[in-house]
């Protein structure tokens, strides 16, 4: 896949889990995006900006484009090797834009990993590579076939799974200091009936308006710093 | 202007600061919202389907588009006008899902309004009320010449004002139970250096990654759980 702009390629540059092919910038471009890119034996393709606007497919590349491995995805064992697991399940998620700005919160948060399912959710691509700011590259991410038994293997892992939906207990008021996953639920939907059912509860953040209804990735962002405050 | 899709239509016909003209919706409709409708002595056209998707930007109005007046703005005094003022200023954003996404955050939270600048700054648009899925239609806005003007007057009306940037003390060990103002800059550049020099104080989002940004609708709506959270 292709990725573009200063900040996605640069991170691309430094990430474990994305590999770049072939970095392609502006002819003349010489500055520490190049400078990591040699050191990293990228090959560089320097061409004039009309080719790179016609790559482009709405022309915010900034004068870099990468050609890149497609995501390297991780297990869910990566994940949960780390000593007090923080993970996100995504259940259905389907706005790349939405998903990129979870993967973002999950970077600054210092989540450990988050796992999706390969239906009914977008997957990693460059649409949400981009919008996650280049957090995709610092992020593990865990595709399984079904995220129901990532669940179960989770909760056999020693991990407190929690829904996060609007019928539960405020999430101030739950203890998330140990292993802890946050189920996000789709825009739409929500939370399957089933996956909820499997999780060990419901956690809520207080709605006060007529509306109640957050954004996905707000929501996600909000119930990750509880966790972090938590933490301390 | 026009909206569309069931649950912004309906919020509007709900709303104190929306006036819907017309509903035009499908032929055969006859559920909640053309109830509302006619409650509301709000004149309906019923028409094809395909007239709907001729109209709609997207063909994303499931059914119902309304003509309504331009959303009506109010002024700062009657944000001010709640016993503890919770309130968010925008330093100049300029994307219009973000902006959705923060006044769904506003009125999840329970803030008492929002002000932001006539320039640099994206307007309560289409796009804008859609994108807060109805949202839009329950939360205060004022629309002022200056934000800083503005942030001298919440100010001098005893409002505690705090920019939310990545330099200052943690969010969490600040005391935000009282009349309080988040600031709230731009995607790409933050807050300009002037406004924030206006400010009681800065407070800042543990970042614990590599990336280090958050986006700012999610940013905001941490921010917000936060001032909720401390006032229990």
């Amino acid at each position: 896949m292709k990725i573009q702009g200063r900040n996605s390629v640069n991170e691309a540059l430094k990430s474990d889990s994305i590999t770049v092919n072939t970095l392609i910038c502006e002819k003349g471009t010489s500055d520490s995006i190049t400078a990591l890119a040699r050191q990293k034996g990228v090959k560089i393709t320097f061409v004039d900006r009309a080719v790179l606007d016609k790559m482009s497919d709405d022309g915010k590349h900034q004068g870099y484009i990468a050609d890149v491995t497609d995501f390297e995805y991780c297990d869910v064992e990566d994940i949960l090797a780390s000593e007090q697991p923080f993970v996100v399940v995504l259940d259905g998620l389907n706005d790349p834009h939405n998903f990129g700005s979870i993967i973002r919160a999950c970077e600054c948060a210092g989540a450990d990993g988050i796992i999706i399912g390969k239906n009914r959710q977008v997957a990693v691509t460059d649409t949400v590579v981009r919008t996650s700011a280049g957090a995709a590259s610092h992020v593990r991410i865990a595709r399984v076939t079904n995220i129901n038994n990532a669940i179960k293997q989770l909760r056999e892992a020693g991990v407190w799974v929690y829904a996060l939906d609007m019928d539960g207990q405020e999430i101030t008021s739950v203890d998330l200091r140990g292993a802890v996953a946050l189920v996000v639920g789709s825009e739409g939907e929500g939370i399957s009936p089933y996956t909820k059912k499997l999780c060990d509860g419901v956690v809520s953040l207080k709605l006060k308006g007529k509306v109640n209804s957050l954004n996905a990735s707000v929501a996600c962002g909000i119930a990750l710093y509880e966790v972090v405050r938590q933490r301390g």
